[in-house]
């Protein structure tokens, strides 16, 4: 392709509202344009790379057995209040109203349609397993966009629905999925991780988001460095970090300790280490019968409370903080000063497991300006019911045993979940069994953020002069720059041929014919993040050789001009493999 | 590819409201589904068929130098208040809120966007010509949807804009454009014609319409058997069918005509020609100053009148048809007897040119119960401001001399417009010319309905037995059907390689593996309409025979077993050269 046919478009200035570096590199790049707050123009280029992705996404789903259609945009509301999520869905969904003022929708995602789809088509065991996949757009009317395309309102996405006739045959679509999905972002040459999610309100009994590995991304994931455990902070489990509980050795003494209401501050006050405190949370929770009921969570001080982990407590689904009628009702206390000694019996106190096995430790005394310290457990207070409560930190010891665990960031791009019967039993999608009998297919959905992907490649491959991609993503493969295109003869007869030739080989390759000079060509083409660049000039041409540089590497080479397509069609192959 | 694999979803009952052949083979043979009114799921096979479609649109586009992008879905309603079509558009603009309250439309095309993006993007005369395009859904809430998808309320559409420096440039692309979308529907294989069409409220100077002839089109077409000669009905010229005006032969005589009310009554009545009775029709139309002018518009009793050549008419903008008090008022009479002579001298009198070439005409009397005969221009009343105002019909002469025309319906599956600046000078959209003075870029406009065109197409191609697709869009060009595929290792065995060696040939194959009867298989590939079928049988493996059959084919003819290869091959490669 010649560059003058692609509409290159690249900008000095990144605009001023984008806040990260793969929104200020795609802008420049010319690869989007915004129209609106999380709704963007895709340039030529972007659209490009959209093309790719996608080309490698319908490559695996379909060798996986999915099967591809496609659902409208547009979607009647009936079906969703079939499911309940036309009422349960916050203002993210996009409720609109036709011509006759009836009520639809612009699909976020699809399993209501794809349920009734299965209800109506799908009779038999025989028609199971199946899995159909659409790459459609979505709309979320996301309240903050932001990111440029990552977290935009207008987006790409890949969703597959399977359905089977059990959840054994869901757990093996699963792992077929799963195994799709390591492939997907493998061959896209992208550091990524398999993290084990919550499973959220939507129920459905297990769940795995695929994350790129990058700085900004809005998920915190712990990995285990030596093996494959990772999950989302959300969901990784935390183990105690006192293998057995230590006699005590103090006995339990009330302290002054004014004004210091944070565990930091009294550790400090006291000249005790922060582990040595405990941190005391009281929550209201709503419970069935519409009373409400009070839990004292117990973490240790320098940990962190994880409130999906909290709302698994039995009868903690819906909680808040308690007011401060209710502390008083509690602990006849103050916040600030809350420890589990003497509270109110109708409180039920939960102990991280960490905090159940400590001994000897700190704790407010439900008296404003006072602390307890050497506790213990058994003696001044009942033993408490433990559970994991915390968020994992750095150092913690990995779930499977294989070392400590890090933290990094991840932008998920990827999203693998085991559904149940949940739309399926809400919809009546049943089919007939080998005994006749009527029975809920099994479902799972299986989403990729196709639009997102671009962005979060940038945010792994980018340097000053702008974005790296990886070779299966570029926009181009390689470019050729010629110095004097519309000047010499030779050069204009010498990149013409190689250009044919890399075309004829299958390489994507894109010949600058815009005339512009050497600086601004490799300005643009590095901002641009093509893999790997050919120039030829005058000068190279008395010599009979090509310059020929990769996107990262710190110098260019000096190839006979009778090599250079080899020496191309050498590097982009083995750049390929390299992501194979 | 295997039948098991692509979801078939075969139907012997069409849906009781699909009207037309088109809507009940796409449901019968399993490649759409109804989820609304006009909203309609793709299944795979459905989606196959689109695929070829967008692949040979983005194929001949791209030769023709058009640039792929991809312009949002959901666009703000500040750009299309620049343009006005914000408030001129009807209901079928979906106009939405965001969560913010904000105003969005879901897009029936993208001008305002793409001009948007032009004006943004575009400075300077280098940058022309260009012209963007993109394959995307679009949403029109049309009030009645029906004919399945080729009128329905979500679709896809190509759509691409030129922008150009002038108005000669404009030519050019439109040419441009114009000759790829006759190459697109060649290529898959339409019967079609290019049809001049009427510029509508639009404006701009040239538009042309390319129509899939079919029964069931919703526009009248016509053309000349003789010549490229094809003009959409509104638009169609029609020259005067008395080439001069014969002389007065009769004196003017009032008849008593009681009750006849029409023409071809009144013809009747007076035992004389339908030919020679002419129709008079008053109309009322605003002016630019808010008062009310008349128009009387004759066409001959045999005609009808054209409403597209009418609103032409100098003032004839905005018309409706008169009041009984209008009548009154002009002609002093009843509807039914109204007549050119004697009428109201602030009435404006426009005959068809056919009418003003009449003598010894019959109109009626502007007097209840009574017409006129032997009327004469000149003579009896003055001599008519003439214009073309009526509807060709079969047997007129073609304006290009050519002979005389024919006319047929078409379904609109394209039309070439010719914008000029409408929407450049309404959104100061401009680039500067060599002398750096900003100009407003001159623009043009390009739809291909893409999902329409498989219902076009089936309306061409079709029988008793189901579809009969081109081979270049159809959803497989060749199926496998064995006899026994479970059953028999010989079988199993020949249409196994058969299929791989196909596959390997770049054949897009599928091979029937889901051991139905041969009857059932049989019925479904010719309701889907596969052009070409191979059937694999223990007794023709006897003999090394399978058999070969073209969907339209009386017969199947035995093919020795090592040739049915070559055979499938060359049949295929044939039947694209066809349209080519």
């Amino acid at each position: 392709m010649k560059a003058s046919q692609s509409f290159l478009a690249t900008l000095k200035e990144a605009p001023s509202d984008a806040e990260v570096v793969s929104h200020k590199l795609m802008v420049r790049a010319g690869l989007i344009r915004k129209l609106n707050a999380g709704i963007y123009n895709y340039l030529p280029l972007g659209l490009k790379v959209i093309r790719k992705v996608e080309s490698i996404i319908r490559d695996e789903m379909n060798r996986a057995g999915a099967i591809e259609l496609l659902m409208p945009m547009i979607q009647p509301a009936e079906l969703w209040q079939e499911t309940g999520r036309w009422e349960k869905m916050g203002p993210e969904l996009l409720r609109i109203k036709d011509r006759h003022d009836r009520d639809f929708l612009i699909q976020p995602t699809s399993e209501e349609v794809v349920t009734d789809l299965a209800r109506n088509e799908i009779k038999s065991y025989k028609q199971l397993p199946v899995n159909f996949y659409q790459i459609q757009t979505k709309f979320r009317d996301e309240r903050r966009p932001r990111f440029g395309i990552m977290r935009g309102r207008e987006f790409s996405m890949k969703d597959a629905y399977s359905f089977d006739r059990d959840t054994e045959g869901l757990k093996k679509s699963y792992q077929i999925m799963f195994d799709a999905y390591t492939r997907i972002f493998t061959r896209m040459g992208l550091r990524f991780r398999a993290v084990t999610a919550d499973n959220g309100a939507i129920g459905g009994s297990g769940s795995q988001e695929f994350h790129v590995i990058a700085d900004i991304g809005e998920d915190a994931i712990v990995y285990c460095p030596n093996s494959d455990y990772a999950a989302n902070l959300e969901a990784a489990e935390s183990l105690s970090l006192l293998a057995v509980r230590a006699p005590a050795t103090q006995d339990m003494t009330r302290i002054a300790t004014p004004d210091q209401t944070h565990c930091a501050d009294v550790a400090k006050f006291l000249g005790l280490p922060l582990e040595q405190t405990v941190k005391s949370l009281l929550f209201a929770a709503e419970q069935a019968q519409g009373e409400v009921a009070l839990f004292m969570l117990l973490i240790r001080g320098d940990h962190e409370l994880n409130e999906i982990k909290a709302s698994k407590i039995p009868g903690m689904a819906q909680s808040r903080f308690a007011t401060e009628t209710e502390i008083k009702l509690a602990c006849n206390s103050l916040a600030g000063y809350l420890g589990p000694v003497g509270v109110a019996p109708t409180v039920t106190i939960v102990a991280d497991h960490t905090v159940a096995n400590m001994a000897d430790f700190v704790c407010g005394a439900n008296e404003a300006g006072y602390h307890l310290t050497g506790v213990n457990w058994g003696r001044d207070l009942p033993e408490p019911m433990a559970m994991d409560l915390r968020n994992a930190v750095v150092g913690d010891p990995s779930p499977d045993g294989k070392g400590a665990v890090d933290i990094c960031r991840g932008i998920e791009v990827g999203h693998v979940f085991q559904l149940g019967t949940r739309y399926s039993e809400a919809m009546g999608c049943t089919y007939l069994d080998q005994q006749g009998k009527a029975q809920p297919m099994v479902m799972g959905c299986y989403g990729i953020g196709v639009t997102r992907l671009l962005g979060a490649a940038i945010e792994q491959g980018n340097d000053e002069r702008g974005i790296i991609w990886p070779i299966s993503m570029a926009p181009f493969e390689v470019v050729i720059c010629p110095m004097g295109y519309d000047k010499s003869e030779a050069v204009r007869s010498a990149v013409d041929q190689l250009h044919s030739e890399l075309v004829a080989a299958g390489i994507d390759v894109v010949l600058d014919d815009r005339g512009e000079r050497p600086g601004v060509m490799f300005a643009d083409w590095e901002l641009i993040g093509v893999p790997f660049r050919v120039v030829i000039g005058d000068r190279g041409l008395a010599d009979s050789q090509a310059e020929f540089k990769g996107r990262t590497d710190a110098e260019s080479q000096n190839i006979p001009l009778s090599e250079i397509k080899e020496k191309v069609i050498a590097a982009v192959q083995t750049a390929k493999q390299l992501i194979s």
